[in-house]
């Protein structure tokens, strides 16, 4: 059976699960405090140009996403997300249940418009009774998109303009940072970044890691006593080392570029292939998930041989589906999937 | 200056503070085991025909929803909304602070369709990934809404209806529920509204009292020791009198029904007042708050000699603004509005 | 049948309620924006000798005590209180319920040690793992105590060192403070409260209101947005004038001091009354509560022609019982209740 | 450095490490759903002689901990702990950030008694107004506790009958359940806490995995959508595999009873090793936690040579330092760490 069915199907890149055997019997002292966290934060904050940037490794995107809002937002504060942020539809509520309003705006091929943002928060400001709403304190955008779109530079200093402002916090959720970053539709890198946003996380789960997300505060901006508040939400991990020794691995030999451009090579041999075949595509993701349109029979036969994920029905009754390559796709992969097709 | 601003410009109905005063000396114990609590519970049973019905007095209409919506509610579980629903835009994020994903549909007329409640579940359990979502779990609806309209009959049958398929219980915030049983235009009773939802708040700081809300379940469906959790919530009064013998005054001699069906005769006046005059209504509201457009030269005209709340700019430069009557609404006050207008 | 039950056990002093139905068909705009309120503020600034205290009127003790601490405390921080503190035992775990631990230490009739607290905190800070840990964040003390105790001036300064030392706030809970400023027993004057907390609360729904707490921030340290923050706690009445109007009253002509005078005498009676008899008492209390040892047969004896309440049992298979006095008991009660004992 | 600072300093045992190397190219679905979990469930399930066991892997402790208290509890209840918990003192807070009290009552080395819960909830539900109280929810234990001591079958089958009682879950926290199981000093297996408790979780982190524990629930009464609930707090990892591989290497060929045993054995030279040379022990720890009492001179000779965790100071100034060991430890380090005794 092929597997398309997403970025996370496989256990670790060979290299990250090396460093792993290759340290396991180091000692190393608990939560963090190691020398395998000090390192990969140092090849972090090199990578991103930021000499001062504050890290924290956490396991998974959701977590980051929950910690990093409840701790950035005052409890009279919302945070503005397009409608199809994932932290608006696809984590079960794990803003609300941290006691915080998501405040949906509409999004564009996935993207969140600076311009629309300005329009609510003025609007916000102009309401006389303005203390009886949700008070936008944060704006959250996701790089790669759910729907596998990029923000072109232009757009985040757009982005950052606004929150500069409101004097409000730009946060970027990189679960996919990699493909993004490595996507030859893009001119944002990842110093680009570190400068633009006021805290962002470099996704380890999706790109090559078996777990863990590098959080990273790019401007002195880590809340006070964050250790604290991690051990209180539950995402402490005892062995810090798990997440550091694998974001150490990502962050030599530029690795994390390599997972992200392998992958990305892949989806333009995966897109080439369904165009060839004439399938219409949902949306023009220039990244490692591709949106495919099928009939329920071309479903079926696909699904005989390759696991995809179903996205959304189309009201013609056809299927958006998702494709998605990753460090572990092969040519042979791709091959296969163009006889099915 | 004519006060128009809201239905709570000014104390309470002059026989629910006769009814203070004549009680104050009579001794009762805390928390609502008192005498006067027992009597108003038992008048509500009666006006509302359900002898079953589970009471319990708390003070204001937000304190309710945020009481309700997060006892009611599983902690996986959202409450389904209209977008314009008081909870969704004017309560600071009260039912998020309490953990849960306000789900917010498109309003008509500020009222919730059922049509589409049943779509968005049917998505939602459509989903193939529908444990990473918030789970509906609840119908919010306001009668009179956040503006003025009123639903029939016939379409809270159709709320109760897909409540039933569903299995989640409808809740009815009733802040102004007086203007709404006594609106000429309306085939909704309160016994309607207690056999169709399952539970529902009668309003009484917006309808002659001081303060206080009745929150009715109707179905033996009050959470397992609600007195704690009123308690934890900071919503328990020691002198539960207070709200009690508010509302057994409201309850006797058709008090609530008076406060309602004045406040309706006096906004057909005011309606009236500004229709002879050619001004347009945003909204054909049947009761006690009454949209009117004004440019911004009447509306500075009109202010310099009455009180009314700025609602929304139109795109046109006018603006929306509301004038609401009470029990305290004069006709006096009208025909001088009337001479201003 | 007498009532000692408790002090909240009629309607409002008649000086309050009388204000209550002169200011009844007076217009006020909403959520404490009105005259009334501006005025009663005034008024306890004086009284407190604090003109830049910012005032706020919440509806009930563990309202306000839940708003104070989960506002002043930063989220990995805990409240100390001694174990018999109203939010250790008393309030169905409303603190807990905000996210916060009570750090409970021990009590000495019904009172926090400077020195305890210090002790505590130097422990705290010196663990090597104190970010594993809840932060002591804030000092809860209740004036007259839950045994009706009372600090001395003495007292309140050394907790007052402790505080500055370690810099967190200082709170009092005033929920019977007229009580505690009257007795004969006290040094401690309002303007020393105002003077040594950087936050407190003056009692009303126990003080001769129907209800209402007058929450003083003495320092300049209300919290930003605070009207959203009570809004969205569910605390925020729509008509503000019902707390204020009644502060106003209590706050004119000395009616806060008349109304714990008047009752001090009375519990002074009271305490003669058993005292002559040879009733022992659990505790010393120089405040309007006075806590009697009964046996089941002297118990049941008195509940026959008084109501009390029932504090604790002891060892020995008496019970601790306690009888309390307010602006309403008279000396015709306390003689009746003489005669039965 | 001689290591014995924790069991968490070392990377994963050789086989679990072997086992993620082995299965890292294999594809899996996504939060649990895949074929390891399924085995490694499987293989709990006969090791616990428990067929119908509901298991869930999680990722670290106070995670677990978190989630299994918040899940299991109504809003309005506590869970009741021995002060030297886990829970009470060094999770940050969790539990309380989740809403629930920790109602502390004494230890005894540790351990909870049956009589002190029995005594604790006759005394709430004995109260007059228990409504105004935490409810006892739960109870929760761990063993091996934090000073390394165990509970006899018997005393668990004490704490189960007081849980009958008042039906409430008994909840064990197996942080280090495989020295508990491998001590010569216990009478209790690993069915026996299946059969006596409600829910149970098997310690992966600090007993020879990377990360991850197992949380079993022994009555079918795992809490509905539980899945949406661990993702609603950010706990749900995407690669469920990284937890299920390493528990199904622990639960193969006895490798965790190995761990365990291992472990112990070492524990016991290491005891010989300092009762050799007179040193006193704070408590007599039949597990792989050594609490040994050291003075200010004996603690820098040895911190020049071993890392060890200082526990409590003593009123008399010396220190009682925590020794533990793990399956990394080896005789040599012991002979080593005796030599500099």
């Amino acid at each position: 059976m092929l597997v398309f069915e997403n970025d996370y199907s496989f256990g670790a890149h060979p290299k990250v699960l090396e460093e792993l055997c290759k340290t396991n019997m180091a000692a190393a002292s608990g939560y963090g405090s190691d020398g395998f966290t000090a390192s990969a934060m140092e090849k972090i904050r090199k990578a991103i140009d930021c000499p001062d940037a504050q890290i924290c490794f956490l396991t998974g995107g959701t977590q980051t996403n929950q910690v990093v809002i409840d701790c950035l937002l005052k409890p009279y504060e919302g945070v503005i997300s397009c409608v199809t942020g994932h932290v608006n539809g696809h984590e079960a509520g794990a803003i609300e249940h941290s006691g915080h309003k998501v405040l949906a705006l509409p999004h564009h091929e996935g993207k969140l418009r600076a311009e629309d943002i300005r329009q609510y928060i003025d609007g916000f400001y102009g309401e006389e009774a303005f203390e009886h709403m949700v008070f936008p304190g944060m704006v959250y955008i996701s790089h790669p998109t759910e729907y596998g779109t990029l923000y072109s530079k232009q757009e985040l200093e757009e982005l950052r303009a606004v929150c500069d402002q409101y004097h409000i916090p730009l946060y970027m959720d990189g679960a996919r940072l990699a493909y993004g970053l490595m996507s030859e539709r893009t001119d944002v890198t990842l110093q680009d970044i570190a400068r633009l946003t006021d805290v962002f996380y470099i996704g380890g789960t999706k790109c090559g890691a078996l777990c863990g997300e590098a959080l990273v505060f790019t401007k002195r901006n880590m809340p006070d006593h964050f250790l604290a508040r991690i051990k209180q939400k539950g995402a402490l991990l005892a062995k810090g080392r798990l997440n550091a020794v694998q974001f150490d691995a990502l962050f030599t030999d530029n690795l994390y570029e390599e997972v992200g451009a392998h992958a990305i090579r892949m989806a333009a041999l995966l897109k080439k292939a369904f165009a060839d075949k004439g399938y219409p595509f949902h949306m023009d993701s220039p990244t490692n998930q591709q949106f495919v349109i099928l009939t329920d029979e071309q479903m079926q036969r696909i699904a005989h041989h390759a696991v995809f994920s179903r996205w959304e029905k189309l009201p013609d009754g056809r299927t958006v589906v998702r494709f998605a390559t990753s460090w572990a796709t092969t040519k042979e992969d791709i091959r296969a999937l163009s006889e099915i097709l």
